[in-house]
């Protein structure tokens, strides 16, 4: 037997009945292609604040560090929504993304046939809809400096940011992404701001550089304002995107709900070396919080990336992609995918579906 | 009579076409309401480069500054796309921008019940959207300093830009949409990046601030990956959206391909005193240039707003949009919003049935 270590991350809200679900099909798919995990739970966002005072404790993280990899619940809530900065739940997450350095972050983004009808968009358009946003999570705006506030010339208050990146990390998320394309349709679109901003500049000379690796893989670019529209025009026409963290913020939240089910999309976020961080793209709910209604997929198709991209176990995670398309085949929804002539579960129940067809 | 001076900046691509067809339509409306125009056309983008050497001329500029209206057609294309920065046509409108002071950015999205097919939402999604952008014009990571490209303490290439507002910045701006809220549906949503970025932070603070001031408007706050899923699964909850430029670059392009008829889309851009810019939200299409195929709408319905923002001349105004639904009514259509059972005409065309209506 194989055996890993996994560090799970409830959070807040709907985080810990996701998990506790997530845990007992991640088991089993395991268990049948002879792996054994070794679980620790530690606290994290909202509950960690409540716990420890900070958002990502330090044997939060170092646990996360020692472990083969980490799933994340979701974090945040009301509660914690005025804190200061410092203190907010979601500062814990970007600790966690820095701490783990995971700079690539993978958000599949597709329309299942079973749930073509969820989609705000015609069933033309968003039928067929595969795409993957590959989106630099360290780097960028969210972490450049200087930043702060402080008073200008004429006394005022500013608040400022800065918006940077060096060669070497768009070289790498570069490759990542191209890696990526080459295994999926072979067409990689790098999305940018290049007619405004230098540091965007950079990126499209240096993604356009490291496309001489990857011959195989067809590059294009498009500006950022225009890719928002493309994805509500024509989504189809994307395979893999690749962009910078804030961007890949916005362009991945608005290509998740072109697929009309959010509550199905995982992600992985991975670094050079070191555990992978693998969570649900939607958030935590706090309006249906400990109500078994939250849709428990998502954080399930998060654990066959964890052993896809954490792992390199494909068997155990072809299982649990295969047990949740025979559970919708079957007509199990959650309320957020209902739809007339389907069967409506709770969290629980779908959890124990799935769990019948790993 | 009164008399106004407008300042024609046709461009390139189909720039010059659709402008000469506004043209005809402006003159008209403005002499049944006792309106004399008289217009001057200046170089600017790429055919100013062409010309001139430079994307905007001083004498463009100038011309431009004592105009009581500028009205601008579209500008870019293929030939200058690998200029460098200061070279580029788009680099000409931002000193427009910036040498107008144009800091409030108007940019509408209505679904028209006539056209409602031509989005790719579904219908109930899409019928009845009416939404207005304001996009701050001339400030935040457009023109924020420092920026440019360096070489970081490990002797890498780096490029960064500065993301940053002053109070003043962000005061004016939101005056504005107050204003707009307040002669619309009374609703403003103010969408930043608050949880991450102390730019937006200073946003959020002031912003709340300034709403004492109009206790009439409900204002709420949303973060931008947020908003950018919000226009897809449910745009009719907008009534106006105020955000900083970049965020507000992929929202209104967001918001105009949700409405699916992106050429009947007009934008104003305004400054605290001085002469207001007016443009279609679409570009050059240089691929349909010259053909006699562009859809004029979105530049006629430019000119009505440069009517009612810029000169105040709210009855020459209506007879223009009353002009657009009639012949819309009629059934005339460019190729971009034609569909089964409609009159297809070309650009000149649509201009004079439109004139028939004004
Ligand atoms: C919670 C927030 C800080 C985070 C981000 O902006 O990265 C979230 O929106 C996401 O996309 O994971
Ligand atoms: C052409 C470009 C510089 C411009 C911008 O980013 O502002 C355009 O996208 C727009 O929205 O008017």
């Amino acid at each position: 037997t194989k055996r890993y270590s996994i560090t799970l991350l409830p959070g807040d809200g709907i985080g810990p009945e996701i998990i506790f679900v997530t845990k007992n099909v991640l088991k089993l798919a395991g268990s049948l292609e002879g792996i054994e995990f070794s679980f620790q739970e530690m606290p994290m966002g909202g509950a960690a604040l409540d716990l420890t005072g900070v958002p990502l404790p330090e044997e939060t993280l170092s646990a996360a560090k020692k472990a083969d990899a980490i799933l994340l619940g979701a974090i945040g809530g009301y509660k914690w929504d005025k804190n200061e900065k410092h203190l907010k739940p979601e500062t814990g997450l970007l600790q966690l993304r820095e701490g783990l350095k995971v700079f690539a972050n993978l958000r599949p983004a597709t329309v299942l046939p079973q749930l073509v009808d969820s989609s705000t968009l015609k069933k033309d358009v968003a039928e067929g809809v595969d795409l993957m946003v590959v989106r630099e999570l360290t780097g960028g705006i969210y972490f450049g400096k200087p930043r702060g506030f402080g008073i200008n010339e004429k006394g005022e208050d500013i608040g400022f940011n800065t918006e940077v990146y060096a060669t070497h990390e768009i070289d790498r998320i570069a490759r990542v992404a191209f890696e990526i394309a080459r295994k999926r349709r072979g067409q990689l679109c790098s999305v940018d701001k290049a007619n405004v901003l230098e540091a965007s500049m950079l990126w499209r000379k240096r993604v356009a550089a490291i496309a001489s690796e990857y011959p195989d893989v067809e590059l294009s670019h498009m500006y950022v304002d225009n890719a928002a529209m493309q994805l509500v025009r024509y989504p189809k026409q994307f395979d893999t995107i690749v962009t910078n963290n804030i961007f890949g913020d916005i362009l991945s939240d608005e290509a998740s709900m072109i697929t009309g089910s959010i509550g199905m999309l995982p992600s992985a976020s991975l670094g050079e070396s070191g555990p992978g961080l693998f969570e649900p793209i939607h958030g935590s709910a706090p309006d249906i919080a400990g109500q078994d209604k939250a849709n428990p997929l998502a954080t399930i198709l998060s654990a066959a990336m964890l052993l896809k991209y954490g792992l390199g176990e494909e068997n155990a995670a072809k299982r649990i992609e295969n047990a949740v398309l025979d559970t919708l085949n079957k007509g199990f929804r959650t309320g957020d995918i209902h739809s007339a002539g389907n069967k409506l579960v709770g969290c629980k129940e779908m959890g124990e579906e799935v769990l019948k067809s790993v």
